[in-house]
């Protein structure tokens, strides 16, 4: 284990304002980027919200640093709340590492090992792809020639990419877009090859069980 | 197991019938598609076999349910069923579980573990394939700068897509038409990864069993 | 083993004759295609050529047949020969199996496991990118709005059809390439993705065996 | 192990200057193609860099030919490095090779297995990725109806190319930059598939890992 008590007490207790202030950061970005014809009081607000609950998670990570007696292993292992901090769009992820180590806490075995895998990665990516399509939507926005021309086709956009089916019809032109492109392949692809991956081994599993309990059980067919 | 003897008789029972109303269903939604210049009654026709077929399944899911004593257990090891009644496009996929379970009451091993799954997923594939077809050409028939024109077009689409190609000569651009994509997509790439999958480490596997038949056996050659 | 003697003993003296034959098929094949204006006896000359490779084939296949004694399973265990029989242009495609059981009698383990089943699966891939290619170009050749315009952006199709890229530069729009381009993704992809996963194992086993190595003997550095 | 002490002792010693060798070509590579407006002086300088380094290479590899005891086992085990030569822009993958040489000398296991092959794995991208824009750019520059019409659009063509999406808004449409496209789906789509495989496993394992401490530690939650 390569936390603390200290840590552990304090992620335990900031759970619930964390995820609080992940769901609130979503929200203000999405209505950032999809509500343009909004008042600008309105769009001071999801301004203020966005900066704040950015401020709350940099403060978490202080916090679980300077309480954490090995530094290192610490930074080492929590690499992945660095990159939600530089790049905010990716703050949601935070998300759904709480929401797993709560339902770790919890101690209800409700999914197999791969089923974890393949719903941890699953969800990563949807969450991804949600966040990607309003990025890309919003660089692309009033870029002249841009094939993603509305929220639905960045939605269209980013499902043809994770899939790495890419026809074409839309794609990014500018360089914003293009960047968060590039960001979304090298991080979904790994993400969608792993449930691929554990979905083929999965089924043979899965097949293989399924004839060890037709051997053993004495059917009921005639 | 989590079957009963209950379930068991009623699913033996209950096998041929429904294979029958599966291939009706798949029937009736094919002509619907295709046949636009039917004749209002044989369209009603058409619908009433879709209505009562999927009646029928409905049916069944819930006698069963009835039947079965532990009933949680049940709802989540038969979750494919809820999945094709609320999307009923996709009920020819219970034609492939039915076709599966019955091979596997014959007790005939025609096929290894690694057969069996590139088989059903394969079939699935494929069944999913001219169903998603069909639904497409469907939402883009009469669509504004549609470019999947015919039933050929929309059948070119499917492969294109399933194999992750996207040459995007063809690509839905209806809302429903991109619907049918993501579904598409998101099931269809995970069969056709675990079929490439599994194939890959039968390639392997049959590589080293001819490489030990060729070790064991005196060869025959000079 | 499946093969019974006789059937050994013939398929060792045929082996010469049958390799010749491939590359005089293949060789025609792509004269057929590639030579438009070439004179008609030339033509002549090429189609007798793959009408009389064919026959060899075919008379091959039937001899086999009758000399074993398992016919059931020698029809299950070569049912490449009768693919390759139906759909001529794949018939190179024996040709590499005629270089594997060859290489394999000479009992030159020149390749490990993987890099035989990377070899078989490359080349396999390669020739029938080759034969996919002169299909293709033959069938989009004069075709109306074409994107294959010659030779070389049939390969090129085939590279990007092969690795699933996909860029949709250049496509098959008729019915004869877009089923070239069908039977070229249900195979290749597999094909591919065998070399890529059998690769990536290897790759990790390579990097264990180093490390292990590195371990073991003593270092040369200071 | 097949390398000889004089081998080893020459490579420990030839490994900084080749390092630096393989930084001055990439640098002198880089400016010939992106330097366009540059005097003809800076661009002999820069062709005598590129000539200097690739006769330092090709006289490291003849050397240690010329030291090794074993010769076939020799160029059998660095093939990597004849190719570095015949094609000189792929010349920093040998950077990647004396990076991880030396960083397996100094026996500091910073990552673990799976994290090396991805490290390995995916810095070669990388640089591939960087060299292939390079080369496409100074073959598609100029050309009628090229669609990367700069760096930038090489880049992203690269992004798109070794993801396997091909949106197809960018792509080659000369002879040379087709062929710098071949290559690097061929060797790209390998290097992304290892990285993705080995990723997918790494995932699995560790979150087998996480199941078992959590089995094993006495949990600080209440």
């Amino acid at each position: 284990m390569d936390d603390d008590d200290a840590v552990r007490r304090w992620e335990h207790r900031g759970q619930l304002p964390l995820i609080t202030a992940s769901l609130l950061y979503l929200a203000a970005y999405t209505l950032t980027v999809l509500d343009q014809d909004a008042s600008p009081a309105w769009r001071l607000a999801w301004s203020m919200t966005m900066f704040v609950t950015w401020a709350l998670f940099a403060a978490d990570y202080l916090v679980r640093l300077a309480l954490s007696r090995r530094r290192w292993t610490f930074v080492r292992g929590h690499w992945l709340d660095v990159i939600v901090l530089v790049l905010p769009a990716l703050r949601p992820l935070a998300l759904v590492r709480y929401l797993y180590r709560r339902r770790r806490r919890r101690r209800s075995p409700l999914l197999s090992l791969e089923g974890q895998v393949m719903a941890y990665s699953g969800l990563t990516a949807l969450l991804l792809g949600f966040v990607g399509a309003l990025s890309v939507y919003r660089a692309e926005r009033g870029a002249r020639e841009a094939t993603i021309e509305n929220f639905g086709d960045a939605l269209w956009w980013v499902c043809v990419t994770l899939s790495t089916t890419g026809y074409g019809d839309v794609a990014p032109v500018t360089f914003h877009g293009r960047l968060v492109g590039v960001l979304l392949m090298s991080v979904g692809v790994g993400l969608i090859g792993a449930v691929v991956g554990v979905f083929s081994s999965w089924l043979v599993q899965s097949f293989r069980r399924r004839e060890e309990d037709d051997a053993g059980g004495g059917g009921g067919g005639p």
